[in-house]
């Protein structure tokens, strides 16, 4: 493996938020050469993969400012400093869905946009579902919908699933059913 | 379906980069109370599924400065101003691979981060790929890598898989042979 790093000569942070900080870096490259580097710092977030008995995904359609419009998705959110990444998950699925998982197991951890972001997000699998009462954030404002393995996938052809995470998660779930797991 | 529409108050242009331009705004949520949206601005991007006729996924290694490392990805590039989407996913995939196709099927397209970002990113399949020269971009730095399915799984499972575009491209071509299409 060649060694492609890209040493940091200045870093400025822009801009710290709520959720994001902004920072760009002055950077050398491997043949010496200088560029800018746009980073998006995010604390990272976790996503849940829920099944129902009667084999349906369970999913949250909310409003995502960025898209100026409502989309689906499986239940996630942003992790807590110091927070447990499955003690996350149980808490967004119960606050999005109602659903409570007696065990959660972690599938898959991945960055969501490397290019410009250093957002890890961690997949869990929930066993065990129990359906409670709905308890969202206090400015997070979500309908709950549940899908076959089909109509997921319709809605991937369709347009109506476009999240990352979601897609990734229905791909999972459509092999594991394909392959008898 | 609720509206659960966030009205914009105010918006605020924080930082307008090469690659993403930051934005804060301060909107009216649905039962009206405030808050605030922190918002990435990106132009898109394109990544392709390319399968070898030795069975094999087109991947590249390269160093991503947000995370300080390099990783493994399927070959991927921002949109230019105005760029079609497949003719993008053929100009990456030969300047990265130096694999040229002569079919692009779009697959799939998602929101990589929509909790913050617009980023949109559109995956192509490549068809009747043949091997030409390697010719990056000159700030781009990768090693071209090509794994089975089983490699790809077990790249997943042990961590040296972490981009979200690849899991999902993995997933997809899994689903497709455990299904036998």
């Amino acid at each position: 493996m060649r060694n492609f790093e890209e040493k940091t000569i200045a870093s400025q942070t822009i801009y710290t938020g709520k959720v994001v900080q902004l920072q760009v870096d002055d950077v050398q490259l491997p043949d010496g050469r200088a560029a800018k580097r746009e980073i998006v710092k995010h604390p990272g977030a976790v996503a849940v993969l829920a099944i129902t008995d009667e084999g349906k995904m369970v999913l949250v359609r909310q409003f995502r400012k960025p898209l100026e419009k409502t989309i689906l998705e499986i239940p996630a959110g942003k992790l807590e400093a110091g927070e447990d990444p499955g003690d996350c998950a149980a808490r967004e699925l119960e606050e999005e869905t109602g659903y409570r998982a007696t065990g959660l197991t972690h599938v898959v951890s991945f960055y969501t946009s490397p290019g410009f972001s250093d957002e890890c997000l961690h997949i869990y699998q929930a066993e065990g579902l129990t359906k409670g009462e709905v308890n969202p954030d206090e400015d997070e404002f979500v309908e709950l919908v549940e899908c076959t393995l089909d109509e997921c996938l319709e809605r991937i052809q369709s347009g109506d699933i476009m999240d990352a995470k979601t897609v990734a998660a229905v791909y999972l779930w459509q092999a594991r059913v394909s392959s008898g797991r």
